[in-house]
């Protein structure tokens, strides 16, 4: 009978690695170093020794294990292939075969992003609901939509890719998937800290903002919270962008929640406040309960969606 | 054994009917009026009194129909329940449950704009595909989401409502939906005449365009054909609009294929040039291969995906 899963969320860096009860309850939590040289060849044969050696540590049969679910920074289609992940040095991977026969065990996979959205709607702040746009405010602008329950992948693996969603006209600067005027461009940590810097400069208003060395996101809703009304100026642009954008995704999948997450979102619910504003004056009227929830398992949604995707 | 299917599309005028094989080959077609009389209590009964006559006439067992798939004009759960209906004067109206009372045969309901979509990809313009965004162009704009070869209801049933996403800032007119810029305001027909209006009365070039007694899309992509300078921008214009919010939706779902159907798209493939280069300048670059099609069954699209539900 299967007992256990395991969810594993391969970054830049790490290597995350959760061992799961089917109930979703972890049981370990673990790391390893993401090995980037010779193509990151290593990358793989490293998941599969961590997750059978931990099988061989505690003691487990194999035929208690439901399988390895395995989130990618790049696309990965529903079978499981990666076409290129840049991220990881990597050409075309099909990562379900070779995981699985490294392992011996059955695999999922499935982008970063999504897997991290369907974490959230298993244990996090989507939890309860079937459907689900995840949007994730890190560095750049992530997102996951998950329908009836699952990770929708898209024809290109490009599904949820909202972040570059085109949103704003005669834009001068390139986002760095080479269009102009991508939600990323406007609603990440980065976006966020140079609406700032624009704002900062274009005003003479005394503001908080001006003295950080280094103005970045938290900068801004630290300022807000003090009631800095030229953060409060920036906030409300970000948020002007962010809610009309998701009242646009909501006319396309209507989702019951809509989960933020991403460092962004450690701001805490002022965040919420300047987001559902516009989204609800933007939104086609039916949808304007939809609710918004600030996620919750931070950086471990991860590992609790790529075990999700086994079970 | 199944051998038969019904699909009905219920209109504000009329209510049209089919007789499928479970091939999807329409074996028999034909229309009742649409009685609003009585807050629209006769629709479902004048359904069930021709689908039992017409198996009556043809001789047919109840054991050999899959069904009857109904679309209609309003929002439609999962669960075939319809909280209001303003176009039929419904109030609460659970269709799954009456339908299938009044006939003793299995119902499956969706919204008609959904039902269409549905039926393009099983036998129209997104044939052999999977994941398709359909867009109908009339006197509003429609649209269905197709995903693994299933309609996305939504949350609140209004997946797919892409005619309300909100695509223009400062407008000042309102959409019917209450809200102002959305994509139907400018996409539409009415929308497209508005658009060749104002281009005309803020010209002194000639055109074909100040021929036509009223302005109409279809005055429009007539003169486009004659190389019309003004109807070529206004045509521009919409595709511009079109285009882009089809970029930012392919951001969302990641179809394999846009169908564009309705009114407008009699136009032809000259329609689709007006698109594809706003689309494929602003959408997320792995996408820039999205097949584009115009629909092919019409006015019948209704019925063939509302049977298409049943199989």
């Amino acid at each position: 009978m299967e007992k256990y899963c395991f969810g594993i969320d391969v970054g830049g860096t790490t290597i995350k690695c959760g061992l799961f009860d089917t109930e979703g309850t972890v049981l370990d939590k673990w790391e390893i170093p993401t090995r980037m040289e010779e193509n990151g060849s290593h990358i793989l044969p490293d998941v599969a020794e961590t997750v059978l050696a931990k099988i061989a540590e505690k003691g487990i049969a194999k035929e208690e294990v439901a399988g390895v679910g395995i989130g990618i920074p790049g696309p990965v289609n529903e079978a499981g292939e990666v076409p290129v992940a840049v991220n990881l040095h990597w050409g075309y991977v099909h990562i379900v075969k070779e995981l699985g026969a490294l392992t011996g065990l059955k695999v999922k996979a499935g982008n970063d992003a999504n897997v991290a959205a369907l974490g959230e709607l298993w244990k996090g702040g989507g939890a309860g609901c079937q459907d689900m746009i995840m949007v994730t405010l890190g560095t750049g602008v992530g997102g996951g939509i998950i329908l009836g329950g699952k990770i929708l992948a898209g024809a290109h693996g490009a599904a949820g890719e909202i972040g570059h969603a085109h949103v704003k006209d005669n834009m001068e600067e390139a986002c760095n998937c080479g269009n102009h005027g991508c939600l990323e461009q406007l609603a990440s940590a980065t976006g966020i800290a140079n609406l700032a810097k624009k704002a900062l400069s274009a005003s003479e208003k005394p503001s908080l903002m001006r003295k950080a060395k280094n103005v970045s996101a938290k900068t801004v809703f630290d300022a807000v919270k003090e009631g800095d009304e030229l953060a409060i100026q920036v906030a409300a642009e970000f948020g002007n962008y962010l809610g009309k954008a998701l009242a646009v995704f909501s006319a396309v999948v209507d989702p019951e929640i809509i989960v933020i997450g991403g460092g962004v979102s450690k701001a805490g619910p002022v965040l919420l406040d300047y987001v559902t504003g516009p989204f609800r004056e933007h939104c086609f009227p039916p949808c304007r309960d939809t609710r918004f929830a600030l996620a919750t398992l931070g950086n471990d949604a991860g590992i609790y969606g790529a075990a999700k995707m086994l079970l």
